[in-house]
């Protein structure tokens, strides 16, 4: 007999047998620091930070957006974890800082098995590759919340960095390079917007192909995972590249991020067409005939992270790109002014 | 003019408006480990933790449920954020950590500004209160994925605990009695279940009053704020109080969540009637004629918190309960057998 519980529309037993899978689908999103065991009350890291000489924890609370709505769609969970531990894992890497563990949130109306398994395994594998530790997780099923379907994911990463190599933009000065790190699409931002303009207004489908932007699947390219560039970051500390400032360039585009990491007094140049401008912001902004500057302050335009270097550090940055497979312009420079960003 | 990104129901110009806010809302929400400034990519949080030999991070995620339609019911948001801040606090205190720092998501149709007000007055109150730093948080606007007026809130608590003293349920011993520590009522669990049988089926708003559960309206006795048990497990630490192993009792109740920390070969027995149980659940139980091995399921039952003490240690327990004006029952004892919960 159906429990007064489930029929209020949470399921107690589903959430409990789905968690048994845990252990097994997560053996590979772990650390040696980790202590402890899954389904205890707290996570387990141990702080021992050996080497540091004054260890700062730099923590950052994300979540996927809308890009979930065309997870739904195309009924794929298992990229919207990476999504989401690689925004993270940018959030803390543009502060000098190494992700160390992670935790996820998935809010859902109804509880299902694959879906849930689905983004399990995304975030599995997204742990795995960032060396991060998957610690802790909680699955609220809210019945009325969340259309059917629908979910909610949203992470929490915490990482570690010595006090002197904080990264919070002091270093940059008038004269830097500004490089842009190539994104691999949309990321995780201005899926609202995207999702309008292609959906709403054109009538498309997440299957539809469109001729101008080749072979893959409107929901394949929106699908496409947003890169984490965490491990370029500690290459280039690795081998000492002077590195003045990073910014991640998500929700606001150049025109909010930058700043963040700017002191009074310095501005930034970014330059038109000094990169290539992926072909799907051209078809979302012809479609939705939305003006350039809008374009710039919802989508990374192609530039998911800015890096502020002296120019005699360019050219080890740029061989290092190669080497990772990371695509990377030359987009402008740091100027006196006030802290903003001004494309020319 | 409106941009083709409000229209397409993301407000971003609000959203920094919102944002200016947050210094003055969450100036008391911090400690001296606290580096850097609000609006950086990540929060920093100085982890020198003197004193401690091995220290272990312990982290935990957790939402604050179908709760926040009472909230949302109510127009009253500033509570909220106390509950989930609360409910972090007893997950990491059961694993003997102290809370250190906070982050929170807030996930939205559409932002509105005297709900968010609200919502980060109830986390600044809430951290202040717990002496949690609030280092970071995100706002997320979710066109079509919540109702008009509603909003999930996540939030993540990281604490710290020398290794030496985690609290794992491994000093538990046959033998030990059960304390129960009381609640304010539902804390966060069973409102889906709640909310079916009070305003479903009952029909009930509210704002409405029942003779039987006093002056205050249904909604302000739903809305009581989730009590945080981990000052008071401080206390006991600091008097070198025998503590053996606690539980924070949530979704699952005691079948759930006592078995968290019990070793294989040790079971709880409870005794009913050992604890007054709040006048709500008994009107809850009575209006959804819910069993009563349900009713345990679901909610805490008057009970927030169990500690596992040998004998000896009670009457110290007991007096610095009264003076930290926390109810403590006598309700069980640990034996011999399946690691499971009884109710005798």
């Amino acid at each position: 007999m159906a429990s007064a519980y489930s029929k209020s529309g949470v399921n107690l037993k589903l959430a409990h047998s789905v968690k048994a899978n845990l252990p097994a689908l997560l053996r590979k999103a772990s650390r040696p620091e980790v202590l402890g065991k899954i389904g205890a009350f707290g996570g387990l890291f141990r702080a021992a930070f050996k080497g540091y000489g004054d260890p700062v924890l730099v923590s950052s609370m994300d979540g996927v957006g809308t890009k979930l709505r065309i997870a739904v769609e195309m009924g794929r969970h298992d990229t919207v974890g990476q999504d989401l531990i690689n925004h993270c894992c940018n959030d803390i890497a543009v502060m000098g800082a190494e992700p160390l563990f992670f935790l996820d949130y998935i809010g859902t109306g109804k509880l299902e098995r694959n879906v849930f398994d689905g983004i399990v395994r995304g975030l599995a594998k997204g742990c795995a590759e960032a060396n991060v530790a998957l610690v802790g997780g909680e699955t609220a099923q809210m019945p009325g919340f969340y259309h059917p379907g629908d979910y909610d994911l949203v992470g929490t990463i915490v990482g570690v960095v010595d006090r002197k190599k904080i990264m919070d933009g002091s270093r940059i000065r008038t004269g830097d390079v500004v490089l842009g790190l190539g994104s691999s699409g949309l990321h995780t931002n201005g899926y609202s917007l995207a999702r309008k303009v292609l959906f709403d207004q054109l009538k498309l489908k997440a299957r539809s192909k469109i001729r101008e932007l080749g072979n893959e699947s409107l929901g394949d390219l929106l699908l496409k995972v947003h890169l984490n560039y965490e491990p370029f970051l500690k290459q280039l500390r690795s081998k000492k590249i002077d590195l003045h400032g990073a910014a991640h360039i998500t929700g606001g585009g150049f025109e909010e991020n930058i700043p963040r990491v700017l002191a009074p007094g310095l501005g930034v140049e970014v330059r038109r067409g000094s990169w290539k401008i992926p072909a799907i912001f051209d078809f979302i902004q012809k479609a939705g005939k939305i003006s350039e500057e809008e374009m710039y302050r919802v989508f990374n335009m192609g530039v998911g992270m800015v890096l502020m270097s002296p120019a005699k550090a360019v050219p080890a940055i740029q061989k290092a790109a190669r080497q990772s497979r990371i695509s990377v312009f030359d987009i402008g420079c740091v100027v006196r002014g006030k802290s903003k960003v001004t494309l020319v």
